[in-house]
């Protein structure tokens, strides 16, 4: 078992019900267990170059911010449609009813820079396939997508076809 | 100057007219400057033992995150209602109009835990009251409330009063 199992905690029927949430508060509330974690997601990344780390609103910027430091790269926030307050670029995306959509600042990303898009979890990948496509939509390379945890059974990675894919606990 | 202050950006009537927002995002975008501003962070708190840094939805995750690992403290964030996903306190605190709500995981603190409080911005001092009455009523004690930028003129201190407030800079 991998050292930071223990330290991700199931919800059953959170946010609804059928739903088993993964809640990473506790491994956030241990610092020996964030440490391990921030190390095995940058051995993920190896030492392919990053320029940008890219979090996606909210959980994705707890280890977004700590990988963007180790690697010495800027951090960017991903967030929900209002949040950002200067000029930015909007992608809309299906969910399972109805759609979302999350934005970014247009000058977050320069062209050419080498982009690590992180969040806590992937499930059916909607989230991370639309951050992709802000990122390229302003000349980024992705290097990876990077997640904490990875839920087999949605096969988020088939909406990732192309991309490398990183994660340190598969379910 | 201080030498963070080039890396946040004042943006007009946001988010409604009237209001000037000190976006942080430029000072995550760069490396260096975030750094340093964690340096800064850190210094405000000094000596003093950290067990638990809890850090408000969603700008107080950026440095939160990294000030506990910096401390080798654990993270703690407090959300809006019904993010959480465990067992729940919840405080209510009053708005320019209307009231807004804060919750925190109640296994988040113990009893005699030394917490640091952190936030982006210290405006009116309501939302850090809130998290500060959340952490005592979990038998916590509070070590600091830190804020990358204070805004003196809306007073939050006032609401502070009797604890130790920290700002890396002061408008």
């Amino acid at each position: 078992m991998n050292n930071i199992e223990p330290f991700i905690r199931d919800i059953n029927d959170f946010p609804k019900p059928g739903i088993v949430f993964k809640d990473l508060t506790p491994l956030l509330n241990n610092p020996a267990a964030t440490a391990s974690c921030l190390q095995q997601l940058l051995t993920l990344v190896g030492d392919k170059p990053v320029d940008k780390v890219v979090g996606m609103e909210a959980r994705g910027f707890f280890f977004g911010m700590l990988i963007a430091q180790a690697l010495n790269a800027g951090f960017v926030p991903v967030r929900k449609p209002g949040k950002l307050p200067h000029h930015t670029l909007t992608e809309t995306y299906a969910l399972e009813y109805g759609t979302d959509s999350l934005e970014i600042h247009e000058d977050a990303i320069k062209p050419g820079d080498r982009v690590l898009i992180h969040d806590d979890v992937l499930a059916t990948g909607g989230t991370a396939a639309a951050v992709c496509k802000l990122v390229e939509r302003l000349g980024g390379e992705i290097v990876q997508c990077n997640f904490i945890m990875q839920l087999d059974f949605l096969d988020g990675k088939a909406r990732l076809k192309g991309y490398d894919v990183g994660s340190v606990l598969t379910y």
